[in-house]
């Protein structure tokens, strides 16, 4: 924004631009760089960390054109979201990628050395929740976090979660992932110190009515420092741990 | 059923009824006897126990004509479930009546002697649940259960509930009440070895809709043996848990 | 747990663990062990019952590999739930399996001989209920218990029922299954002298909303005695029913 | 309509009125006698029965004055539903009315002799029904039906119902209502051999969600010969509980 | 029910049963006949009408059995729903069978002559609307209903219905199909004299949700005389005109 | 917008304003104008029509203090919706203000004179939906419309709609508001050539909802050129209709 | 109409047709002409738009039926929406038809010229949205409308919509579809000062319920001039879209 | 925790504690300390924060007595939350305490020095969403975090947003608090770079559905970086924001 609207008023400072074409110039456009602007700043922050091209229902030719215009544009390491195995297949006839079959992520470039202020842990209620997980933990091990993952410690069997306390009582951020009746979420909130991100699962049969169940219950936790995000959201939590853990790193800078 | 039949074939018998005639009688009401049929054989088994009025939309004077009515019939010990103080007040006045105000309950004659094969722990997520575990409790207790009430043992602070693991693990039946996430039955679950009966209530706000979040949840619990009455229904619990607590009894007699 | 924690009280008995260590391990990890300890206790207490490997989203390969654990370990029999035909005839390769395709179940090892205080009824409102039933039937069968199969009993044909009334008045427990309306869980309750656990099933269509018709009604059964699982939650049924039907058992080991 | 296009053609045929302007008013209005025609054609064949006034939402001054228009239209009964026991008492200065408390209703004028076919039973599954029961049997006693009330025969307890298989058996109609799970319907449509009306009641608490659990329910009934009106709809049962009691005499006039 | 008990009532007149032997027999299997003794009595009066077989989820074998147990009893027609014409084409091999594509409904055996108080006519909102709707039709026609079709008449263009008012208003009932917004059942209920039977179907995208809003809109008709089946259930509704359109015959029979 | 940013560019063309400072302002505030100039724009259009106060909420105090800023700035005209007779009251002692009870609207200045192309139609399915019909015919009213009301004119007496036909055909725009069914949108919608804005009531009982039936009946509307606007809004749909009947208004000037 | 019904008057008045004749003639049939004469008047008023056939769920014969009675009777252009690629190529066989894949919609013959009174804008949240968009831009088309296309302009990059400001300024319709949170038709509906119709889609996941999600956010606008239609209904948005900005030419015509 | 165990393993040590007793109480009751030792640590982090109390349910005594505690054990600030005036007004004849009406929360001590790595934004849609604003405000306020409030920036008028652009951009969390359509929370998601807390309000009426729709759209976001708490739950929020302001305290304690 600053270059162009800079220019412009150069123009109107120097008498090359009048008042008026200057004020509809302005009047018309004046937003689309506020966004450049965001971006901006964001990536001066924090160089080195990914962009994220979310790859549900794009083509594999549509994928490869966004991710080389990143390249182009100096990007080192890209996360491709919702990416089904024939189309990371195609992609990667073009530009190395690994493919996380679980997570059905493809991530090309190199992972970035963990640079929060803590850990992040991602926990899940039982196995069939690891999809959703596996998305989470990549998505904020993409972005520079270390990651812990916690997988099947659901709480009909507690002891499976308080074997892992200390885990709990030193992550900076858990994402507790859970379908069914998504109690995983209330517990972790009870025993951690530290935001809980939770994430309802799709997972279940019958009244789990496709994770409304979970969401609910999720929705209604009675612990305090626990907030949701839709159902099967795994970028969503990743994104938002990935925020939390680096409140620091972006205030300092 | 046994006295009436036995009439109609002494006359079939004895020829002084014909056999069109009974067959006629026979046809068209056979069924009637059948429930005097089955709480007498009820009856017979558990000498004692206490009758069950649900008071809700009755006037003191239903109520009262029902209680003569059994008091009359020999039944010594009356549960009203869903007793308004008011109501209560009215029903005192003709018969000693203790009113539990918590449960909404009155009970009329003595409270029986505990015969059941063990106890019936009866668990909540907060104190608001309490008002619907009173009623579950008193319901157990009338019925001739020892009850242990564990109040507000929320997942939120899992060393609550944990506190009282020797009770848990000790129970006979356990019922776990809770509002908000209902996520206290599926913990209640995966650490007793015992029948849980879950009651949703509709206590909570937002998104908790009255109680469908917990009803969900708790229908949705991966923990074995955990089955789920209506919502707000203490009564229902207690009576259940009766019956599976006096499984021996039942079967001995 | 037992033996982990007896070393560590024994060195600091004998003064070769300080106190302080003991303090730290003691706070950092006494949750583990409470698991095990709870399976212990289950296992002495009824030897020889079955466990079960929930099938539904785990490949061949896993579930053999739990399975070959679990006979290493000396279990004699394993019921495996949710189970295709295919993956039961992988599975079949290596271990001899009986494979129930209504049931989708499959097991490895013999039967138990019945030793529950009484007999389980398995109730269904039509045909297309018995998959569900069937997964109840040899869930509780598995875990030891006498089954009696009453299919296609639905309340719009009472006679059907009634024509059972012995064995609805002679159960120890009753499992009554039904989709569409759900009636018979309060038909069957109002029958019965013991605990019905219902089960909706999926079964029907239009505003049976795939099992919430069947759900709602029994929720709302105002037979007593009767409490609800998840739609088509069979094994959930049986299990439960097992635990019902082991009171005695239970109690007096 | 017949008078005025019958004007109309006349002054076509004589002349005074030319074909265009006729085209032009009975293209414009063609519709608004058609509803006069069948009210006429109503009327002629069963002259007697009562008008209805739907009474919620109205206030005194608009009852008595629509009821004033009916009397001098020689019309000899009115029924009046969802009538408040003031309102009730503020017509009752104007015109003799009887008003009958459970069912909200009120009546000016005498009660027809039945004259349907047969009888119309009004049954309900408990006590908390009867006021939409006795709109029902109130709305089919005033249209011209003999009425059969069997109340409090919900299916918890079966030989209630049973003990009045002759009345079911010998119905020509039947208004089946009930709240909580709704049951009741299917139990009795199973029975009987002629139509069943069913009406949810918003009677119950919890998992009935205002009449919800028994409207799905009775939709579900699989039991041929069963339809549904609206929750709480006693008015609309028997009305048409009427309207089928009338089949012949409706088709022989 | 009249020959065994009898034949029981026999042996105790004459000696050959004791009192005893017959009061158990009665108390324990007193309600079986009752439904044969329904279906009698129904077969009786109304000889020649056509069985049902629900065809949904049944083995060609399955339902080429339940047929020929039927032909053998003396049933000259036999109507098979929801039959694919895969199972249609299976059953034809054995038993010459008409099949109806659109209706996905079968007939063996002739149809029957009308026999009916008047005619039943069936309406549609539009063509989608058409398979339940033959459904219903089929279903009234082998029942010994004279059908009319009115399909296509949705009341976005009023002409269509209207151009057929005679046809609605000479009806002894009409089953009234649509989805969508379901306002067909208001409109004809509005118009009619006779019981409207509303069908609502499953046609429709979006907000429709499966049938809910054309459910919802039927149940809340403002027109007197409709009532409501099941989503998508032609056969109940043919079922149900088939009972009111032979009120008549039944009684004088 | 123009005045300021005007201001700050010939600040930057005679260099009282530096670039920089420029920039900043332009940076940090420039969308607070957009608002204002939309605001202005409008107001241009079409002096003299009427500001509107949603009064829902709002204390006596703060609606008269924004009812005087407005008249301040030369507003003639101003509405408040959702405004209770006491509040009414309370700012009739401040400004002369006529009260419409049914709509619960009040009006401060003179009605406009209307000036839309055509007349807007308000048309209701009962009486009980008068209030929100009011709100939407006042609405329309005060903002310069000539407005044609059509109440209760349901469709289960379809001569009452089509007794207005030539209302409805020579309507600009039409609002058809209904409870209920909600089957009025659809039916008007076939009959007219106008754009139809649907508004659903909570008008109603049992399955109604609250307006949902009505609401999904008017989404699924078969009748092309229908909309819908939330439960009771009737200000919504007058607001709609107005900006409707005044394209060609707002088009030329 | 007017031709029968002419004659018919004919007949009356020149006496060929007696009045009684007449009479029943106009009593039994006055409906079906209405609506061919608001199809003619319609036509009248604008020549050369497009017929629209509904395509989803006819076949290539009937489609290619409907079209060649249309084509037959001078229809120039015809639009054919949920159009299957394999279907029109079926029809291509047979007419010239332009397929456009993404909104599903084929053309037969030419596209008019744009005679609305301005622009009609078609807004999009995310790409996922586009063959919901093109239906409702080829439908607006093909009726005779300028349409210019915002896609991608979802509110959580409010840059990309600002930087349309003027296309949203001066249009004449917008319509805005959206998924997801279907925010967008509040934020347009803010800054335009037109129409605003409302499309939610069923795009998104989890908790987005199939569009319920986009539908009520819709539904709740805070910004006036909003209205919805059905979810996914491309459609339904493009033909009111076409009413509104032809509201001049009609009132002219 | 500590001190209890530390006893116990000193009387191992000294052999005044036999093993077995030791392992038997450390195996009953393990869990209760860990709750006080994780309060412990926490209180440790942050002195002088304030504790907080739901005061909703609870009697002025209840809130008394619990109060008294709290400031016997050393604490300063107690926040109370849902409290009516009457109660605060009884709890304020024994302790000062300053009730905020709009927030419904008391606050007994003095308001800690924000200490927090930014500023919490809490912002509103409207101004009927202020009292959940207000709850959010004073709870983040009481935990130590400096509070910007921006209320009523619906985003029907996107410049009262854009006008706070500055604020939104430098904060450190943002709570986003709205009811109807709920899309504020996805405009400040795409405008901000740090976490956005979403709270749906139940702010609205009809389709609303008491906060449902804003929930939806809200769980829906496609903005990144948003999260949602339970409806109205501003408590929550607040709670949660002060966890993520405290990111950089927490860590470096």
């Amino acid at each position: 924004m600053n270059t162009d609207i800079r220019k412009l008023l150069e123009g109107v400072s120097d008498g090359t631009v009048s008042i008026d074409d200057a004020l509809l110039k302005l009047k018309t456009k004046p937003f689309e760089d506020i966004g450049y602007a965001k971006v901006d700043m964001h990536r001066k922050l924090r160089q080195g960390t990914a962009e994220v091209i979310y790859g549900a229902g794009k083509t594999p030719e549509q994928i490869i054109g966004i991710a080389e215009t990143m390249l182009k544009n100096g990007q080192n390491t890209i996360l491709i979201t919702r990416l089904s195995a024939e189309t990371a297949s195609e992609i990667g006839k073009y530009h190395p990628l690994n493919y996380y079959k679980d997570a059905r992520c493809g991530i090309i470039g190199p992972m970035p050395v963990p640079d929060g202020s803590g850990k992040v842990v991602v926990a899940t209620g039982g196995t069939s929740d690891i999809p959703v997980a596996e998305e989470a933990a990549l998505t904020a091990a993409v972005l520079g976090n270390e990651v812990v993952r916690l997988y099947d410690v659901g709480v009909a069997g507690l002891h499976r979660i308080l074997a892992h306390l200390d885990d709990i009582m030193s992550a900076s951020v858990i994402i507790a992932i859970a379908g069914m009746e998504g109690a995983l979420a209330s517990v972790i909130g009870g025993l951690a110190d530290c935001p809980v991100i939770a994430v309802p699962t799709s997972v279940g049969y019958g009244a789990s009515f496709n994770g409304l169940s979970a969401l609910l219950s999720m929705l209604n936790s009675c612990a305090s420092g626990v907030s949701v995000v839709n159902i099967d959201n795994g970028f969503g939590a990743g994104y938002l741990a990935n925020m939390i853990n680096h409140m620091n790193v972006r205030k300092e800078s």
